[in-house]
């Protein structure tokens, strides 16, 4: 493949701290060369190499693809009438997550296929270029292993989540699934995942208790898997003391954080996830962003899309709730939908741009700066940089 | 042209209450037919007659395009930077509206007509199929009318906002600026727009007072323009008042209001508009569309769509925020987005689905339901109903 320039580029983030404005690392009016894929040169337009082919984008931004470190994508079933229901108070007994267990076990494989492909491409046309995603709607060996190996068609960052709910068939005993989660289950899906997590929370009776999530955690890690944890959404607790204990990449959610838990997470490699589209769906209090940032915590946001608590798979719109509700500013945002979650995913390749970056994890604008992702709430101005669609465009 | 009978429709919203379900007129699995561009035929898909064309849409909800009936469309310039600081709470000294003025005064017709095209783009590409446009960044005859007449290329409903401001070069005589946008400037702009609007605010010494807002929308109703009117944005006022006692057709923001304001506006053919995205973007309180509903006001949701208070023309965003903050159910918010809207501009021709409708009026979801529209905020599932555009996706 022949090299292309692209210049007209009005700005160009690349979280990169030798560049020289801010923590994004701007270049403003910069080009890069494009070769074989990569990126193998950046900088000022007016230095810019020349190239066999050449793209002006017109005054567009140039940014890393957003990295959305938390997603449930596997499910089947529609919860939109439990959605109302909560927005309206209205009494609503749907059952909940055994709505979706039971609509995703009923799919066939292509099903299910066909509606995380959907959904992967809806993130790419708002600017994902990275996904993790989780099983733990299937919560048997078979279900959970199904759930994976569907998922890993579409990432390497898949991850095992037996334990996001005590199902209803083992509520009678609690340590038997427990014993599942961390023995079998864990057995049969280790090959198909790169991460293990647990629902970690004491104020749901559904969800694990900190001895159990560190029964889990501890198996999965003995299986070579990399590990994260759901906690502190709901309450207090003991999530993120325990994710910092094992040196877990991610503690996720963490809306509620003593002052011992923020000391816990600066001085350590653990990322605190925020997932706002969570809030904005439930109607609950958000993280104070501005504390953990403050305290020198590294902050990744994600979207956490899932059919129950935050349907919303939209990046930008994390980004505008980051700004508006929890204190970031908009570099901030930006920096922690991008490097601050590939750090969150222990991924060197992606979060920003530097010379050997794949122009898969590119995003570009329909704006001149990434401000414009806050400014703009609610438009699709970001998308997966597309060499082939831009030069249609222009 | 040929009929086309459409089929696959999961949820067809009419917003028609002799249709069976609901505020919003649901017909579940529905058809329609076009014919000629028009609605000719609405039904059960078990009734649906035959046709020469068939169209499957598998599964998506289709509705009332979304009536946009508040925006500031016609300006040049980029205010990310003042968003930014505002957001952060960094001073500022940008210039606010002078910088936008200053921005669309040096804009050629070509390049302004260029900006508006691409923001009625965006805007059709989520969904929306009427816009009103304000003039209001000219603020001198020339300007007023240039934008007016920009605006028209695009509407029909343009309104003439020479109140928009008391422009600094006024300031030391309100009084001479009133009787330009009473008297020559009205004539000028007369010709180019169905509708004036005044912003009336004692809160701003930048604004206009009662006295003064009726002085201009009075001249305005004797040239034969329809009345709306920006009040009581920023705290307590007489806009309201006013403009249920000029029969204005809407009163615009609605955010500060007393009990005598709502019961005038329960009273009346006074619509009123609320924009919850200028709450979003200015970080400021939200109205209550609950009260107002309750209180049996006939409420419309719009844009605002303005470089310095909200730079969002996402009516699925302003659904999403009306039901997360404001109180609305989602179908109170879809209703309020196209059929409060269309009274809102007095169009008996939008805001809904009978037989009739042109289907430029449509729109469609990649999505079964419209409840999807607050419960995947900030994605962008709707869409103009462009048949050729479906057809290709079948
Ligand atoms: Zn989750
Ligand atoms: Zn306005």
């Amino acid at each position: 493949m022949s090299a292309t320039l692209v210049t007209g580029i009005a700005e160009l983030v690349t979280n990169d701290p030798a560049r020289e404005r801010g923590l994004l690392g701007i270049v403003e009016d910069a080009a890069i060369v494009l070769d074989d894929d990569r990126v193998n040169w950046i900088g000022s337009a007016h230095d810019a190499p020349d190239a066999d082919d050449h793209l002006d984008l017109a005054g567009r931004a140039v940014l890393p693809g957003f990295v959305d470190s938390h997603s449930h994508l596997v499910f089947a079933g529609d919860r939109s009438a439990e959605f109302a229901a909560r927005m309206t108070g209205t009494p609503y007994d749907g059952g909940g997550i055994a709505v979706t267990r039971e609509a995703t076990r009923a799919a066939s494989d292509d099903e299910l296929r066909a509606l995380v492909a959907a959904r992967v491409q809806e993130m790419a046309a708002l600017g994902t270029t990275t996904i993790e995603i989780k099983s733990g709607y299937g919560l048997s060996i078979g279900e959970e292993v199904r759930a994976l190996r569907i998922a890993r068609e579409f990432t390497a960052d898949t991850t095992y989540l037996g334990a996001h709910v005590v199902p209803p068939e083992h509520r009678g005993d609690r340590a038997a699934y427990v014993d599942l989660c961390s023995g079998a289950m864990l057995e049969a899906c280790a090959p198909h995942a790169r991460w293990i997590d647990v629902f970690c929370e004491p104020h749901s009776e559904f969800a694990f208790t900190k001895d159990e999530a560190r029964q889990i955690l501890t198996a999965g890690r003995e299986r070579d898997l990399l590990l994260r944890l759901h906690g502190n959404q709901l309450g207090h607790g003991p999530g993120v003391q325990l994710a910092v204990e094992l040196g877990a990449a991610s503690v996720d959610h963490c809306t509620y954080l003593s002052d011992a838990d923020v000391d816990a997470l600066a001085g350590s490699d653990t990322v605190a996830t925020l997932l706002p589209g969570v809030e904005f769906s439930t109607r609950s209090p958000y993280p104070d962003a501005r504390r953990l940032v403050d305290a020198g915590v590294d902050v990744a946001l994600a979207s956490d899309c899932n059919p129950g608590t935050c349907y919303s798979s939209s990046m930008p719109l994390m980004v505008a709730l980051a700004v508006r509700e929890m204190g970031m500013s908009p570099e901030e945002a930006v920096y922690a939908a991008t490097a601050g979650s590939a750090r969150s995913l222990r991924r060197e390749d992606i979060g920003g741009i530097r010379p050997g970056t794949s122009v898969q994890h590119l995003a570009v604008l329909s704006a001149p700066s990434y401000r414009h992702l806050a400014y703009r709430a609610g438009m699709p101005i970001a998308q997966r940089f597309d060499l082939a669609g831009l030069r249609l465009a222009h």
